[in-house]
């Protein structure tokens, strides 16, 4: 069983990562995980479904013994990705997408060196403000936070292995774009090592 | 315009390279070079189309000029590709097909680090001794040397950036294979140094 790949999404306010996600974990061969939060489960929130409720000392001491993948703290509440939980699904022969923010991301590649990160972006600056003011959802005030916050996060690209544009109305291609990009490091020589020795069966 | 890729595609006999390429050159975004060599054209070879014919002396100060791409000397005549001609078809924003041998494909990366190599192989070797075996217009001693070269140059793989496989019937999907690998390269943050000024407009 070949392994699945770790695929971190990130992508600012008005990229569509949320739909294009969706498209992904439309198909079989991609999952995502589940979180363990600090926070007290909301009424509905099912314990192992929406996320693993644990408390501040369990997860504290999990960061401590290596044990989350990536997390961060939110209002006084911690987020993570538990890394058995990640590896559970990747040998299941799974790829596994993570939405995460470029700090997140940048401490999953420092962990799991072999994880894909794909940047997801409006086509411009100027269509994102766009999309940002189209939604009639957010005040002045927080959108122009999002757009600044954007402007400064956009140089974070270059920690990224790929970019990929979702243009208006074509979120199903960027998620194509996104599966050609899992097909084609499937191939990578750097991923595979012992081709000689499969193909010779030795 | 975007320019397209340098796209190097290596297979042993039997992994059904001829077959794979043709799919790809169906396609308006692939084009292939044409080479020049010092032999004289056969009857009903054209010049320009089959191959460039150049004279000796012109082909060896092309190469002390450093404007052959890749070359190689074969019973006392050279073929090689013009880096113009190559430049030429990337510049057009099509992606350039090199099909060649595992020193040339060396020789390329070395001298264009840009270009994507790919080898292409049956799907063991025990696959492709049948294949070569199946054809049954080659002698058994030919067979033996093919397979002896084929046994050496599986370790060449790791050279290359990608390996694909062209499993029984399937060259439709490994041609498939090889555009994901050519879709995804042109995401590929490392060949795009103006991701953040693009997309901000400055």
């Amino acid at each position: 069983m070949k392994k699945g790949l770790l695929l971190v999404i990130s992508g600012p306010a008005g990229s569509g990562k949320g739909t294009v996600n969706a498209h992904l974990l439309k198909r079989e061969d991609f999952e995502y995980s589940v979180s363990a939060t600090t926070r007290a489960p909301r009424p509905g929130e099912v314990d192992g479904v929406n996320y693993h409720y644990i408390t501040k000392e369990d997860f504290l001491c999990r960061i401590e013994r290596g044990e989350m993948l990536e997390y961060t703290e939110y209002c006084g509440n911690y987020y993570g990705t538990p890394l058995k939980e990640a590896e559970d699904v990747l040998h299941s022969g799974k790829n596994l997408i993570l939405e995460i923010e470029v700090e997140g991301a940048r401490n999953v590649k420092a962990k799991y060196p072999d994880a894909v990160l794909v940047m997801l972006l409006p086509p411009s600056y100027a269509v994102q403000e766009q999309r940002l003011r189209g939604r009639g959802t957010e005040s002045e005030q927080k959108i122009l936070e999002r757009l600044a916050r954007a402007k400064e996060e956009i140089y974070c690209a270059n920690d990224y292995d790929y970019v990929v544009y979702n243009h208006d109305g074509k979120d199903a291609e960027a998620a194509e774009q996104i599966l050609s990009i899992i097909s084609a490091e499937h191939c990578a020589v750097s991923r595979n090592k012992r081709i000689a020795e499969d193909y010779l069966g030795i």
